[in-house]
């Protein structure tokens, strides 16, 4: 399979990228290295030390012997996104070409529009190539679970069906979104599901969970390893509190804690967008998948982390802060996850299980956790 | 009451400016006059002769006695709409202010990426705007009941209770719009539902339907005049079918011709853009509004047209082309309106009654429309 990733430098594109040459797929990339830049601008860095592209693909070919082919441009420009779709006519397009932070897009009207426009022009120049150059394409986007907001029922897979004043229909989903970025994110679920309509593209739409994690096996060395933000903005609850435990911060979960989302391990994660890319959806089905293994309370996950990192010896404590996030505090949760597992997606990594991979492996860059701690508590504010 | 429309200059922006000050607000408004240059850029122009903003302003002035005030700058411009809405701080917000077509958008992907940001990043601007300096302000956005497409059950307004699994809740009801224009509408829709919860502003969100007509009492001479568009692009069904009715063109439904929305004579949208003003929501309230008076097919559109047609002496027939669109041309469609006559809403002008002033005003620029008839039939295909 030829697959093309937008965003293979980023968290997942870069391990997605290794993860299926490793599989024997013809894997090529493309990114303009916002992410990099995104995550300069709040002043922060990657806890992993992370390597160049150009370095990257060196150090990958030198490890395996394998050649990803990559190319710099940025997707907002459609003349770009057409050119690299048009020279490699992907069988697959794993889409993860996007600014993927809530708290960014928070910051003020020109984050806002920034993440938007990004996101919102990307995913449309990307179907607009697909329709002309490469119309059998398989796009595997990413979207996010947050896209549901936490209704009081429960979430299916991106369509229900519903009895109506006496009528039945099978309807999408409504979508509540909790941020700037979010919202996004449901934008290009309405954009994707009309282009599939008309065009008789084929999608699939990932409904992810919060991934955490940070090695994945074909991270032989360090300079392959992917990236790790803890700051504020780009961090996970999951990811600062696993900072904040390795420099001895106290854990600060957000207002009640009682917030509950759907968790996946990185290498579970990487096993889900594998399976997606290899059964292609029908030409014209537009289909969504929801994509995590296991729910917790931010409380869960602090306590999760305060007892794993305790068994690597590591003391720290939970300490609640104000919640800069509007946000349910307490909340029904209970979204469905049923077609990862009917085509073969088997979870293989708790969130314990995890968690004793990413708090030694972070441990070693302690110092570079120090050196930005300033960037994990919050300063940006929903209510603002 | 202080008013400012935004989209001043556009069909509905200057009716409503000249209806509003009337009766006796105090209005502003702001404009780009992109409506003129995207019509322009299709080939054609508006059958009625409008005059420039400076001259409107003035004949309105020298009719009335009134000031309307005018502001020109460009919504997607966060500092201007900071501007505007920070020197005027309006008790009401009408925003007309985005690119209105569904062929537009569907051109290509500049022209999709164009209408797309400018609707949204408009929007996005006036919300963080209104957050800042004024945020007491009522928004009274303009959707459109397109924002729903042809679901095969009652369409309520906005918001719908379900009971799934066991559980009942409140949720917004699933949208399905059918171009790239409307999709803008629905990702607005989900913009300006966020920015009420987080920030606590209020806003009205009407899905309209389309409306029909181009006189009203106000418009007492020609220089008062509001636009008129009869191209495949900005010219609804209805309008295309006046203009060929007026020079002979047979009259052109697209497909099977029983694709049903929900249609409101021009000065009854007024009235009920009034209403809304007049009443404004709870502050944190978003509220929608199905904005529509009857129901009709094309090809009952169609057939009205040639009635009306041959009451004033004009022949013409209906010949159906292949429809360029990709939508439903026969389903279920049984939208809600309650909540405007709650309020005091009652239509007065039919179909048949605005068609009998509509016709006979457009009669008056003939020419205008045999100058640019070649741009009434279809060139813009959904498929391509």
């Amino acid at each position: 399979m030829k697959v093309m990733i937008m965003g293979m430098d980023g968290y997942l594109g870069w391990t997605l990228s290794m993860h299926l040459a490793a599989r024997g797929h013809d894997v090529s990339g493309v990114d303009n290295f916002s992410r990099r830049r995104n995550v300069e601008e709040i002043g922060s860095w990657s806890a992993t030390p992370i390597k160049t592209m150009e370095q990257r693909l060196k150090a990958y070919k030198k490890a395996t012997g394998k050649e990803l082919r990559f190319y710099e441009g940025d997707l907002t420009d459609p003349e770009f996104a057409e050119q690299v779709i048009k020279k490699d006519k992907p069988d697959t397009i794993v889409h993860l070409g996007e600014i993927p932070s809530a708290p960014y897009s928070m910051i003020d009207v020109k984050h806002c529009n920034y993440t938007q426009t990004n996101n919102i022009v990307g995913t449309n120049n990307i179907l607009f190539a697909i329709h002309r150059h490469a119309p059998d394409s398989h796009l595997l986007k990413l979207g996010t679970m947050g896209e549901y907001g936490t209704p009081n029922v429960d979430i299916p897979e991106g369509f229900f069906e519903i009895e109506y004043r006496g009528r039945r229909e099978r309807l999408p989903f409504p979508r509540q979104p909790g941020s700037w970025y979010h919202l996004s994110k449901v934008h290009d679920t309405h954009n994707i599901m009309f282009a599939c309509k008309i065009w008789g593209l084929r999608s699939t739409d990932i409904m992810q969970g919060v991934v955490h994690g940070v090695k994945t096996d074909d991270m032989v060395n360090d300079d392959l390893l992917t990236r790790f933000d803890f700051d504020e903005a780009f961090g996970t609850a999951l990811n600062r509190f696993c900072a904040q435990a390795i420099i001895g911060q106290e854990l600060t979960p957000y207002g009640k804690g009682g917030q509950t989302r759907g968790y996946i391990a990185l290498r579970d994660s990487m096993q889900c967008l594998t399976i997606a890319a290899e059964n292609p959806p029908e030409k014209g089905e537009y289909r969504v998948f929801n994509q995590f293994d296991e729910c917790y309370s931010v409380n869960q996950l602090a306590e999760h982390v305060v007892k794993v990192a305790g068994e690597l010896g590591v003391k720290t404590k939970i300490w609640g802060i104000e919640n800069p996030r509007v946000e349910a505090e307490e909340h029904y949760y209970k979204p469905d996850r049923e077609k990862l597992p009917a085509l073969g997606f088997k979870p293989t990594y708790s969130l314990d299980d995890e968690l004793r991979v990413t708090i030694p492996t972070l441990a070693l860059f302690k110092e570079r956790i120090e050196a930005k701690k300033e960037h994990i508590k919050p300063t940006i504010y929903w209510r603002r």
